[in-house]
């Protein structure tokens, strides 16, 4: 099992490579591709419709050792779900880390986030996590978890992204104790009491996100 | 009928100012008061906990025409939460735009994403646009509409934010004709063929994004 770094397309507005912390391998999607290779990352994979890079910049990611997978403009699919699509028919994944997914189109945003609601991707739901300076998103799937305190983060949300049963959340400033919730709801502006919380769930799908105020 | 105007307080990543295209009441939003004056714009009301403001900036949001309305910090709303809240508790709003909500923590631009699942905020949800220089949003309950085109908006996307049935949609390059889906899904990168787009369904609520590849 191999981690996968799943490099996005979104105007760049932080560095990945410090944010890359294991080894694997390494997919560029469309731009993503390109600006991994401007950071000198070593990328496995390129794929996309690059309908977002000039020709030059297309003859630099072909020059690169990444294998090359080209995609018709006209697809149904977005790049990011190419990605996705990629990573789970090629590889038995043991995490799949995402970056430079914040701060394009919202509704690529849109689409990113509400990825883990699309049956084809539900078992890549426990191996997922976004990664960026100051947003960390993890996906959970009904269970017993702890959940490791991000140095500097300073906020654990709860996004309940389906309908949720049972929901208890423990070792955090607000206590939630086998609450049901029949919409989608953000529960945001919790906080670690010690370096680990405690969730657990009986229904639905439910994203933790460690965050802090940006640093300016 | 009046227009509501709400600034948030992300990180400013644009200037709000010139975003702001019609006369109405301005509600600054903790720091988002802040930014507002910084900006010389004249806010009616400010309101949030304000803790993400030095007792120095807060003076200066003070001493500013705008009523001061302060909220513990310990409450369970989120600072837009109190502000629709406020907005639905006292005007009868024509439409209510919203700025400054991009860029920062992606926990709250959750929460701000998915405000129309709740319940009490329902009847804002034809009134509700959010406003940035490369993504705005407006958000549908089921209905026949049409939709206009933003000058310089390249993309048009329709987030299903609840199950849908009976789908329209036309004069989009790509279209679709009475189609049901039974789980949220991002149907992004669709494109205008003309000055106006048509859409309709029968349920769910439906976010219609219009925006454009970063300009940089």
């Amino acid at each position: 099992m191999k981690d996968i770094h799943i490099i996005l397309g979104a105007p760049k507005t932080e560095e990945i490579r410090p944010l890359i912390k294991t080894e694997g391998i390494v997919i560029g999607v469309d731009r993503g591709a390109l600006l991994a290779i401007e950071e000198n990352l070593k990328i496995d994979v390129a794929l996309g419709d690059f309908d977002s890079v000039s020709l030059h910049e297309k003859k630099m990611i072909e020059q690169s050792k990444a294998k090359v997978l080209n995609f018709p403009t006209d697809k149904d699919d977005t790049d990011a779900e190419l990605a996705f699509e990629y990573a789970l028919n090629h590889f038995d994944a043991k995490n799949i880390y995402v970056y430079n997914w914040y701060g394009g189109r919202i509704d690529h945003l849109y689409s990113i986030l509400m990825i883990v609601l699309q049956k084809r991707f539900e078992t890549l739901i426990p191996k997922l996590k976004y990664i960026a300076t100051n947003n960390v998103i993890e996906y959970f799937l009904p269970g017993e978890y702890t959940i490791d305190k991000i140095k500097q983060m300073d906020y654990l949300s709860y996004i309940l992204m389906t309908e949720v049963e049972g929901l208890t959340l423990k070792e955090v400033k607000y206590e939630l104790i086998e609450e049901d919730f029949d919409q989608p709801l953000a529960l945001i502006s919790n906080e670690f009491l010690n370096k680990q919380a405690s969730l657990a769930f009986k229904k639905g799908i439910i994203a933790a996100v460690q965050s802090r105020d940006k640093t300016e």
